[in-house]
């Protein structure tokens, strides 16, 4: 078999055999396929397409490109979830403890933020000790107890995917369905969980600009997590508009204690409690409730402090530090140092997501290369969102960097204009706005 | 400005910019796009495809990555022939003596063969002492004298097509016309000429398969060549068979001699002939001869002896070696050592020239790789083409191998199997077949 001929075949847009793609994965892997054949194919891929069959054998074929984990000495399904990226998306470290209570096991393998989509991992190192680099014997044993682990991604994850990855970044051919459906389900594959809830994101924060585009993406994922075994289930959820109050990592840690203590706002509480109902629904632990009644459970575990003490047990049982009250001890103290103000009256019509993200990542609370340090306690808090009427001199948000740090006036100001170019307001009501756009399964 | 951005936009469907294109081809000149950049873009145009503003700009700016050659020292407009590849292609030895007969000057700077399709230096250099690697001095004075040059092409001309030509062999991007025509019009912008025909070749031999296609790249590069100030004209030939009666190097330049001195196959005779028109034509040298006329002129001086005259000039005047008869001496003689007979009786309605080529390569005639050695001697006589009736047991062509080769005899057979593969014959006489298609400009 030779590289050139796949290339071809998908130049003129035949299907690839389960042949050629694995002879493409285990070149990929090995590094005896040249990077420029690589990336050609890609782009006859991108331009080109691949049916379900090819995207699926892909995906089985990255994931086991590397170490597969076994986590068959669980009892039970473990679940795990995965979101397309977004801005102020603290939605794991508030799922998992959930489904702690539930009895759900969950095993998040996460990676590390790049851009302005923050990593889980970022966000819960932000916790003083938190130790989020386990071996394998420590997430056996973290599974089996407290059946929450929070890790970064070993390197032997899906190797083939991190070579494309990275490929994909510098040749124009990240913006693909069967390319980005396949890496994702390649490392949900390779991760080892039986039930999977995939959280969609759409919108200016997202890469899936429309809900056509998500959908599609959903769809293709679901078939190829069907198709491998996998329980697979897909939630759209809005993008358009940061999720919830803050973004920044302690900014965010905060509010997820927040919701953890019944103050959560309502487009968290509705992503989480959708989320949770599919999973605890999936791995059967569902105990005969239908998923509007796990939602409601949900909401009462969120207020009553049983998903507060599982979040806590979660910490202390990575050497996370927590005060005499159960609250998290961060590393660093965010500190309002400016205030952005309404240039109008009327109702906000809009908040990009995007630009708040680059604002973010302007003050430090996000990294723009590999090896960028982050401040922790940079961030920004939004007053106001969509559909919330204000008067020209109102507080829009804040913008927050960490106590400790020392960020080039500058920087502040560029912040500050891309929060003003983020906020749209009209002298009419925008129509109403729904965190959870759709479900499909 | 960043590649990525320029990727992108292609990748997207938009126009690139003129200063994208000139980013581009300097990168690619200078090294410092990465191979996997280039490969993607490269596969982006092979789908998306490019206007002729696009190729036109790609064109100059790959002519002007490296040295043109200025030919300005010339009276009168000199010209260039090109073909985008046959077998058993002599046209070009043939039509430059005939070209001087008009005072018409040619400098034709040639590459060598690799796979089946023969180049044109191989060709002369498969005469005694015949010298192609030329100095500028030389061609200057050669051109300014017997008005004709045959020489390899020089190292620094137009050298992001040479990078760019490299890659696409290796990344499934050669079919592309954006991409064909560029390349081959930069070379011959860089050459210097300052009239241009196109021999675009259409069936099994060339690379445009059809006749739609070859029209395709036709149009293409004529409005390339007119956009760059270059008065282009383009004649699609049958290349489904081979052209002429030989395929081989001495082989060819046998039939050369034979054409030269009145004995020339039709085929062979109809498209020199509407080459030379157009060329003739265009260099203003036609003394108000309608295009009719000036062929039925050709006629007369490829029989009488003016053009066999020129052809002894050109070769003596690079160092080669003729006999006191003027005949050329070859550094090898063919030897015909086997015979393909037909296994039927009937008409011949195809006679595949890539699976001709092909046979040929087996034997030693052409190259598969750069450092190939040639056997000039080797290659393949055919009897029987298109049309003719043939009886089981006829002869159908010969294989000849240099007296001086030893060929394994596996090679031999592979050849024979090969030529059967491509003689296809019928109870039914096939439609009638011209060797010169169509005639655009």
């Amino acid at each position: 078999m030779e590289m050139i001929d796949i290339i071809l075949d998908k130049r003129y847009g035949k299907a690839l055999t389960d042949e050629q793609i694995k002879y493409f994965v285990t070149g990929v892997t090995n590094a005896t396929i040249p990077d420029y054949q690589i990336s050609s194919l890609l782009m006859a891929i991108v331009l080109n397409g691949m049916d379900e069959r090819e995207m699926t054998t892909l995906t089985l074929e990255m994931a086991h490109s590397g170490e597969v984990n076994d986590l068959s000495y669980l009892d039970g399904i473990p679940v795990d979830k995965h979101s397309t990226g977004g801005v102020g998306d603290k939605i794991t470290p508030i799922l998992i403890p959930l489904l702690a209570t539930f009895d759900v096991t969950t095993v998040k393998l996460s990676g590390r933020g790049l851009g302005f989509t923050g990593g889980t991992v970022d966000k819960f190192e932000s916790i003083a000790g938190f130790n989020a680099s386990l071996t394998p014997e420590k997430i056996k044993e973290l599974a089996k107890g407290s059946k929450m682990v929070i890790s970064g991604q070993t390197a032997n994850l899906a190797p083939a995917d991190k070579v494309l990855y990275a490929l994909r970044d510098v040749t124009g051919t990240v913006d693909s369905i069967p390319l980005i459906a396949s890496s994702i389900m390649s490392k949900k594959i390779a991760g080892g969980a039986k039930a999977l809830v995939l959280d969609v994101t759409c919108g200016s924060g997202a890469f899936m600009k429309n809900v056509d585009d998500a959908r599609a993406l959903s769809e293709a994922m679901i078939k190829i997590g069907k198709l491998a075994g996998l329980k697979t289930c897909a939630i759209i959820t809005d993008m358009d508009q940061p999720l919830g109050r803050c973004v920044g990592n302690v900014l965010e840690m905060q509010e997820v204690y927040e919701t953890l203590t019944g103050r959560g706002s309502s487009d968290v509480i509705a992503v989480v409690t959708a989320l949770a109902a599919k999973l605890v629904s999936l791995s059967g632990k569902d105990n005969g409730m239908i998923e509007d009644e796990i939602k409601a459970e949900c909401i009462a575990r969120l207020t009553d402090g049983r998903a507060l003490s599982r979040y806590v047990e979660l910490i202390l049982s990575q050497g996370g530090s927590v005060n005499s009250q159960g609250s998290p001890l961060y590393v660093e103290r965010p500190f309002e140092s400016m205030f952005v103000t309404s240039p109008d009256t009327g109702y906000i019509t809009r908040v990009r997501a995007d630009l708040i993200g680059k604002a973010s990542v302007k003050l430090g609370a996000g990294r723009l290369t590999k090896e960028s340090a982050l401040d922790y306690g940079a961030g920004i808090c939004l007053y106001a969102k969509v559909g919330d009427n204000v008067r020209r001199g109102d507080r829009l948000c804040s913008i927050c960097t960490g106590e400790g740090a020392s960020l080039p006036e500058e920087a502040l100001y560029d912040a500050m204009d891309l929060i003003h170019e983020a906020y749209e307001i009209s002298d009419t009501a925008p129509e109403s706005h729904k965190a959870v756009i759709d479900v499909l399964s």
